[in-house]
């Protein structure tokens, strides 16, 4: 008997636990997005005579995976995926078109 | 009749392509993340020079969120995301440190 309520309660706690967790990685994955916007300072403002040290491929290759998961968030209607990764694909394209003004084409 | 027929084959053919859809991006969330690779080889290899106009902000964040994507998938059991973001986190990682060895602290 004390052994189930125990039990009860561990599982209440961990589903109190990861309710609230869900809840902050949905919260995460709308925020995260926005960490990219440092870079896209140093790009396009304070930074820009570095510009041939980014990586064309890699934030070209950013922006076509997020545009994926954006239509896969779509389609799956998951507001978190689908915003997100919305925010990201613009992020990342203003990324790619900065490389090429700044720094033309690179690898 | 025949709507009914033309639902179901409708549904399925969804349901099909959507299967197929999914399996591609599991693929794409373990593959993805080799992206940073370029990125990483202008970091280190050729062009360190440019290491200050990476945003030390900016991929700390990406580690931070990859780890906490890949506690996340690891507690509801996705492989696609734990493995994934478990690649991120590593790349991400050596992004911070080489930011770190080739430009110092930087915003």
């Amino acid at each position: 008997m004390a052994d189930k309520v125990g039990q009860k309660f561990m599982r209440s706690n961990l589903g109190h636990f990861m309710k609230h967790f869900e809840g902050f990685m949905v919260f995460v994955g709308v925020v995260g997005p926005f960490a990219t916007l440092p870079q896209l300072v140093k790009l396009y403002f304070t930074h820009s005579q570095h510009a041939s040290g980014q990586s064309l491929v890699t934030w070209s290759l950013y922006a076509a995976l997020s545009l994926l998961w954006f239509v896969y968030g779509l389609m799956v209607k998951k507001l978190p995926i689908y915003v997100g990764n919305g925010i990201s694909m613009v992020l990342n394209l203003l990324m790619v078109i900065g490389i090429m003004i700044h720094a033309g084409v690179t690898f």
